[in-house]
């Protein structure tokens, strides 16, 4: 048999694919690496958003899975959308944050709120077309639209404004190439609420400009501070709205991979210009749902309580109000907005307090490689020399992950 | 507020998207749409390959499932190509039809084999390059390559050689740009098994046009005819081989949306060609399968009897043999060869014997309108007036369905 030297092979990768250095599992995986083995302290993560490493699912839904499991009924392939029992469950859950009533057809059904966003941006990447994404967000959407050749065009959310929505920067990015918006409410990575008048703005902004809006609502009611969440679905009569939404956060289900699109639109626009049938079509060579989670769904919505949703946010008020107070203490650190929603929040690092520290990135490392702690550096959101920092963790390991944090900040603070 | 025509929105579709016009879904679809309701008796579905229909997954598959549910433990997000015990035990599985050992990190767990081929054509879809599948073939494959603009060519399977790979067309329309074969085995739609020797033969071809070799193996050890499943992957010293597989088939549970990609490649080329690190990237951005499904895979592996598995073959064997010897008995019909594998055969179509049928797709509106039997198309897996039929029925049903095709026949016999 011939030598069989490297050339001789015609393959090679994909280049858009590096886009994906930019996954917040890459950094992770980086920070991890980085990690000290001769610290015998236990690792302290406050960069991750997997609601299980604190709170658990309820017993009902995990009841649920599993007796659709046993019945045998439910092993075979889900139609395309998902199964209509369980589209009709999600579209009632959704409906009742509007002020009209979603049927099943417009609701789909994916593996995940991250195949939610795929499909979406797959289907409106046409030749030519940017979408405006919010800086700082959440870097999946900046991947998936590198990787199906979507032009990214970021507005500013503003720290001094609470992390409201720079509106005009929106007007002077779109033009008549830019097909839609993202808002992510409750706000990831900022941990702000958006209220009813500013997502009002937000609306009618976009119908000016022509472009619908999907509203990642993935965090959806998870919200402990002044403000109520507000589904941007209410707006539809003044834009197209497609909502994203998953059992992940709410219900404490990340590994069960079930997400959903809904289309909010009473005016038929999504279902005229095709981005309806798109989503249909896609949805016919992509993954699905697994069946038998799809078939506990309508069950898992009716019967999570008003209680277990508040236990876990009355934890998550103290466990946020926890970090913020304790942030005050940490002078090369400033949180400028107390979180009033999801599980994380964005903290500037404050580098005239500093010193051998040149940027977020060069700041999580040495954290990681000296304190066992791992942060998020911002500029994967999207924000250079900030952090997103989850506070979605056992109270003890807060307290521990900030005292850390605060001793690695004398420890490289500028000598005066 | 303005009245809202649809001119004035930015938006519509990806038109790379009607490439999905040709899944077998879609297909289905329309077919049970054109269904006649007036006829009461019940519709025979020849038509998908889904093993639930008519086999039932293990007591101790499910019971492995509702467990890793109950346990709690595995309603976290996995890690990107899956839990590593979960990975060990498919390295292991694949491997016991190696004359080598996978390692955990050749497997990928991926959302089904589906998303298994999704992510296999995607990293290889650089511009310009070109990959050769097999027709007649799995949809699947043409849709997703449309998709991400990878250049299709066929080769032909050879009915009259039982369905063997035409060589010196893979030879003639390979060139610089070719990135890969498809090659699937046991062949779904064609029911054959591919020797030791021919599968040699392939590898060996492949080697000289320096392409490697995708694997779809997804009904590996489903044979129940005269020759053994030989996996790929025996051949990965002659030429780099990517293996897909599933629970889907062999497990009987599609639902479960469990598969997997295995990079059989001891020399090293696919990890030398940044290959695997595409891989790797990719998955960092894709759904992943349900983490409790993962949990439950090694014992699922390791639980299931060979009893389950020679049960269920010595049924397909029955119904393949019943199915290819009633065909003999229907003169528009001709089966070239006796199925050995898969649940599934091509049937070709004898116009001579037919006056107003035009085509296969006629053929199949028809019978569907007539006769309440759902069959696929051949067009759809490539191979025009042929058509595909699934065995996998039950054994009434597979009767029930070969009478009203005969009757059909019949009625639209050319008259001598």
């Amino acid at each position: 048999m011939e030598n069989g030297s490297k050339k001789k092979w015609n393959f090679n990768g994909n280049q858009d694919l590096n886009a994906s250095a930019i996954s917040v599992k890459g950094v992770f995986n980086k920070l991890t690496a980085t990690l000290n083995k001769e610290d015998k302290r236990p690792v302290v993560r406050l960069c991750r958003a997997d609601p299980t490493d604190f709170f658990k699912t309820t017993d009902d839904a995990s009841h649920a899975v599993a007796a659709s499991v046993q019945s045998f009924n439910f092993n075979s392939y889900s139609p395309s959308g998902g199964l209509p029992d369980a589209r009709r469950a999600v579209a009632d859950y959704v409906s009742s944050d509007l002020p009209y009533k979603l049927s099943p057809e417009n609701i789909f059904l994916t593996s995940g709120c991250t195949e939610a966003i795929n499909i979406t941006l797959t289907v409106l990447a046409r030749s030519g077309a940017n979408i405006l994404l919010p800086r700082p967000g959440y870097p999946q959407y900046q991947s998936r639209a590198a990787f199906c050749r979507l032009e990214v065009r970021y507005f500013d959310l503003l720290p001094e404004k609470g992390w409201e929505v720079d509106l005009d920067s929106i007007v002077s990015l779109a033009d008549e190439n830019t097909v839609a918006m993202v808002l992510i409410n409750p706000s990831n990575p900022c941990g702000n609420v958006f209220s009813y008048q500013h997502l009002q703005k937000v609306a009618e902004t976009a119908r000016k400009l022509g472009i619908f809006v999907i509203s990642d609502e993935v965090y959806g009611h998870i919200t402990f501070g002044s403000k109520p969440f507000v589904a941007m679905g209410v707006f539809a009569t003044i834009v197209p709205v497609i909502t994203l939404g998953s059992l992940s956060k709410r219900w404490v289900a990340p590994g069960w991979r079930l997400g959903w699109i809904g289309t909010c639109d009473p005016n038929g626009f999504l279902h005229d210009t095709e981005i309806v049938t798109n989503i249909k079509n896609y949805l016919d060579i992509s993954c699905s749902a697994a069946t038998i989670v799809q078939a506990a769904l309508p069950q898992i919505l009716e019967k999570t309580t008003d209680d277990y949703y508040s236990k876990n946010l009355n934890i998550l008020r103290e466990t946020a109000n926890t970090f913020y107070e304790r942030c005050k203490d940490i002078p090369c650190l400033t949180c400028p907005n107390k979180p009033e929603g999801t599980m994380m929040v964005m903290v500037k690092i404050n580098f005239s307090q500093l010193e051998d520290i040149t940027d977020d990135v060069d700041f999580c490392t040495k954290l990681a490689k000296e304190e066992s702690v791992i942060l998020l550096p911002g500029v994967t959101v999207g924000l250079k020399n900030w952090l997103r920092i989850t506070f979605a963790v056992d109270r003890c390991d807060l307290e521990e992950g900030v005292k850390r944090i605060k001793a690695f900040g004398l420890r490289h603070s500028k000598k005066l």
